[in-house]
């Protein structure tokens, strides 16, 4: 496989600079993008039949549906530009949103991040846009965990996305094929009861486990000042010694294991890949969890047969997952 | 299809007692026998080339892996004899045990309600004792899960076999495909914690699930006198206005619901089928169930979109469900 423009010189799309193996090449069918759109910003990548892909592209996300059908096809078009290509050269195009979507359908029914609400036909829209290549839309953490089953080393194929975002809920990919759920909801675990009568959530229940477990929670229980992430700030006072620290990360990293445990005796999935906004603490984040793991088995022959600590990973760092993902649902490889 | 001995008069097998539709036509390969073996009794059912199964045959279980490898050939020979068949007529045979079984090596490794310990290679002991009959081992969920999978109206191929048993674990079949999990312990949801500290498990933990949603749990709390069944006694009480009853069944109920919202939100499957001795109190189980899942729901409307209580049944009763899924297990549907 030879990237159209690879080694032109001067070229914003010079080299795969992230060239990634994201697939076999028996199932793969052409040229896709995959966009990863967040609240902030959208994620783009470009995925070769071979499955590498090309430099990532970032663009700050707008608001509203049509702003956001824009924004993707502006996206396609720079990224298959940037390649030499075209969009009518693509096999299909990917989007990961957050909020609730219809991939059948590719409606997104419910996106308060992007400001869109009421069942939105965003497949056509940006279908439309791009001369009618096919769109396929999914939920983000789906996308994450499809990017994440390809760039996992080994084969991989069977794992949970979680991500510690703003919110907690998981991507499952099991036996190799996306698990989207009878409804969709496959992986809200955030909604799982983890204190009986504790913090008020906005699900309308109490102690949910995304209340302990989220970077959301981090921010509530950790508000210092400064311009740090909560997370980091967080985890530094701890490293420090600071006891309220201490017991705060204690209770995130008792949280976050809780998550890792329902996932595993639920699903058992092969591995559980963390990722999400406070995955970028890296190995200290890795480390707490894994120990509050080990600490939970410590007492049972049963837990610790499961092998729990060491089926947890973070999930790659300076890879858009997400995006790649997306490329994948593009082709139609979920 | 027509039975063999179909109306032959005064013999054991006159006609399909039970007959069920468990697999349309497409797939299916021969005739195959369905064994549930469990820690009292052995079930078994014949099932015809369109999925009609005969009449069921029930033997006590032995203990020993000898014992109940001759066992079940046993049966097998009795259930193809009253068909007018011989084991070699068969495409396979299935079983179910309740333990930890290596379905791809066809080893029972542990089964301590059988006698059964340290990897016994029980498929191949079974094959050997009906001619070189192929034998494929499941876990009793698992089948249990395929079973309903088959029996329930409808698609229906996608859901949850929770069992309420002396424990508490579920089988599930997602999107038509038995999810047994990366070291087969899927639907162990029984040791995740309900009640952080709660009462000891044997397991080795704290508060398990298992501890208040289990007909176990249901004999510890309501251990009255008398032959009958302690949930039969409990639900009784209950329903006189007994307020000690009231208050256990309550404890239950919210364990049971807790147990499926756990389904639902990690999974999403379609439908969560309770089985398991304690499901043979019939609607006044399945009556409390919702009513709490509906509580939950009350404040969210997260958890009131998802139409939680709609999603539950009871696993049909006469049917020996298991036997019918070890069946289909046994031709490879599975």
């Amino acid at each position: 496989m030879t990237w159209p423009r690879e080694g032109a010189a001067g070229g914003p799309a010079a080299g795969p600079a992230t060239a990634v193996p994201v697939a076999g090449g028996a199932a793969v069918p052409g040229w896709s993008v995959g966009l990863d759109v967040g609240g902030t910003k959208t994620l783009g990548v470009l995925v070769a039949p071979d499955g590498a892909s090309g430099p990532g592209l970032r663009l700050p996300t707008p608001r509203g549906p049509d702003a956001v059908a824009a924004t993707a096809a502006e996206a396609v078009r720079r990224l298959t530009g940037d390649a030499g290509l075209v969009p009518a050269d693509l096999a299909g195009v990917g989007i990961g949103l957050p909020g609730i979507v219809d991939h059948a359908a590719g409606r997104v029914e419910h996106a308060v991040n992007l400001g869109i609400t009421g069942g939105v036909p965003l497949a056509a829209d940006v279908s439309a846009a791009l001369g009618g290549v096919p769109v396929v839309l999914e939920n983000d953490l789906n996308v994450a965990a499809l990017g994440a089953a390809h760039l996992l080393p080994g084969p991989g194929t069977d794992l949970a996305f979680l991500a510690l975002g703003t919110g907690l809920a998981a991507g499952l990919v099991l036996d190799g094929r996306l698990r989207r759920g009878a409804g969709g909801a496959a992986g809200e675990i955030g909604h799982l009861v983890h204190v009986p009568g504790g913090r008020p959530c906005p699900c309308g229940q109490r102690g949910c486990l995304e209340q302990y477990a989220s970077g959301g929670a981090l921010a509530a229980a950790w508000p210092g000042p400064g311009d740090r992430p909560a997370p980091v700030a967080l985890f530094e006072a701890a490293a420090a010694g600071d006891p309220s620290a201490l017991a705060v990360r204690a209770g995130f990293a008792d949280a976050v294991a809780a998550a890792v445990r329902l996932l595993l005796l639920t699903t058992d999935v092969a591995h559980v890949v963390i990722g999400g906004g406070v995955s970028e603490l890296g190995d200290p984040l890795l480390a707490v969890v894994r120990a509050e793991l080990d600490r939970s088995a410590r007492d049972s022959a049963f837990l610790a047969a499961m092998q729990m600590a060491g089926r947890v990973s973070l999930a790659p760092r300076g890879v858009p997952v997400g995006a790649v993902g997306a490329a994948l649902a593009g082709r139609k490889e979920s």
